[in-house]
């Protein structure tokens, strides 16, 4: 029995050993990673500012350059053809320095922005990685065919159905979710697209506002009562125009996806576009489809300003005297308004770079 | 004549020259740039996967000999002196190993989540320095701070408009624009909780869930007409009855904060938090606000519960039998037990642990 109890008690003291031994060592262990994590930190910071300090003034330097390029020229100090050529080679630097591996190190335009601080706080949602940046577009672009794809399906179905099933008087509940789905889907666009806009896409502020438009829409929308039962195919006349026009709305959206995405992919095999642009101001093999886009979307903006005429008008008629019907109204029409501004200054610029290159080729064959 | 043209014309290929020779510089310090960028980020990453493998063999094998320790423990196998001692080790290696700078090394919480995925796209919101981890979790207090003190204000300017000006008739705008400025605030809190879960902080996931609900009921009142007259003191019950909840809710809040600030702010003093933390199982120092708080919190829950079954009466009765307050009800209920049930179980972990404290310290004085 002493033989027992000595064997016990040395096994217990030996596993006593042997944990102590093992803790030790993680507590060790935990010690040495802590100071290489610190050091690594530390170095990896002075690096990148180093980089950060090195890309800031090749950025101002190829812009400083540009400038003098084209006082030169204007002033007629330099050969035009010398000109196009460096102009050239600064534009192919300016992609090199935008696209390339020194990309995350240049300071984000417009660092975080305030919308983003007001739902998620100081947080960076800047990636130095350029496969994240590339998974954050192309999640976007997925994201957006999946929405006009229900842009199209969600009014068409509460318009189909209201003819059939529900005599000519849409109930509450199905257009009250389709607005909640609205206000998710727009915040969601709106934070996504100020995401990309961090991460050095030059997508226009408009749509970016227009986003903040259609959001506050949305919520404005929801408080308003869907009135039933008698007349209500008066009564509901701003409801189902909205409708309308977000159908043809989810039209566009997959017309412009598809323009934007093929448009983007010949621009970056011609390696001109940085891979993060949403829209970019010039036309390269796929002018047919440009030509079907604009008249739709001039189409789709007239649409868009007469259903907020309309509701304007129901609203000053008394068929719906809230203020939420001509709140909407008004916001339709400036949505109307800037969407046309912005889709003529996108064409402008298209159309005065195109001018360019047929001078550039004329003065070739010359 | 002829000297001032040979004089313009050298001057130019002059600037040729110089302009040519800097556009070639600035080319080829691109080019450099773009070389040192790409091996620094290469090397950054590869010494970045070594630690990130490194922390993580630490903390499963810091995992592994825990639940050794209380299998030798509890097999009687180890001086129990001896196993508080390795405990204790084992506690502060993991909280360096948490809170110090390897922690940005160790695999997120919950890598985004869903809710954040649907709102953000796939973009990282993990931030591996410490100073913006701080500053996010600053920010949320601050802002938890600013929110609760108007969750107070605007509930209570309504009520007191309502008996002074309104007649005891809410009138519609001013409450909905409370409603929609709830849905705002709880998306933006369900946010910002997610990417402090992302970065480390431990935070309960039912105040998470907590406030999905709340954004849930946010919408959902957003669509609830608000009635007016005749009898609306009777119609508008409901309203009456969650404002002043939500007044409660930020006198609650209010006090909250306070201690979580001052509770953590001990913790850290004593080594103890990780300061990412949130909501802690453990009192230290401040446990006469604590009697304070619990009476309050459990009637707050009480109150909650109660408004949801009021709601839950009303639209049983008549008096308002859109869905809309059903569903409140409904939630307003499972929202007050699962408060209950979580404030429970924090109290249970805090006595648990004092209970522990005081068997140590019977013992330590034996």
């Amino acid at each position: 029995m002493g033989e027992a109890k000595r064997n016990s008690s040395s096994s217990s003291s030996n596993s006593d050993e042997d944990i102590q031994a093992q803790v030790a060592k993680a507590v060790e262990g935990v010690k040495e990673l802590q100071e290489s994590a610190a050091s690594f930190i530390s170095k990896t910071s002075t690096d990148e500012q180093a980089l950060r300090q090195r890309s800031q003034s090749l950025d101002s330097s190829i812009r400083l350059l540009r400038s003098q390029l084209y006082s030169l020229l204007s002033s007629k100090a330099l050969d035009p053809k010398l000109a196009e050529k460096l102009e050239e080679d600064l534009q192919r630097a300016t992609c090199v320095l935008a696209d390339g591996d020194a990309a995350s190190f240049l300071p984000g335009k417009a660092q975080g922005g305030r919308f983003l601080r007001m739902f998620l706080g100081p947080i960076t949602v800047r990636s130095s990685s350029k496969d994240i940046q590339l998974k954050v577009k192309e999640e976007y672009n997925a994201y957006r065919d999946r929405t006009a794809l229900l842009f199209l399906l969600f009014p068409a179905t509460l318009l189909i159905l209201r003819s059939w099933l529900w005599d000519g008087c849409l109930p509450t509940f199905p257009v009250q979710a389709y607005q909640a789905w609205l206000l998710f889907l727009y915040t969601g666009l709106a934070l996504r697209e100020n995401i990309l806009r961090v991460n050095g896409s030059d997508i226009r502020p408009w749509w970016i506002y227009h986003h903040y438009c259609a959001m506050f829409m949305a919520l404005v929308s929801l408080t308003w009562e869907i009135k039933g039962q008698p007349d209500c195919s008066q009564k509901q006349r701003g409801v189902q125009l909205f409708l309308q026009w977000a159908m043809m709305q989810g039209v566009a959206m997959l017309l412009q996806n598809r323009y934007q995405r093929q448009r983007l992919y010949t621009r970056i095999a011609l390696g001109k576009a940085k891979r993060m642009d949403v829209v970019w101001g010039e036309t390269a093999g796929v002018d047919g489809q440009l030509w079907l886009l604009c008249p739709i979307l001039f189409i789709l903006q007239g649409f868009e300003a007469y259903v907020g005429l309309q509701l304007l008008k129901t609203a000053l008629v008394g068929v719906a005297s809230e203020w939420q019907v001509s709140f909407c109204g008004v916001l339709l029409v400036l949505m109307a308004v800037g969407n046309f501004v912005n889709t003529v200054q996108t064409l402008m610029v298209k159309s005065r770079f195109k001018a360019k290159m047929k001078r550039t080729k004329s003065k070739q064959d010359l």
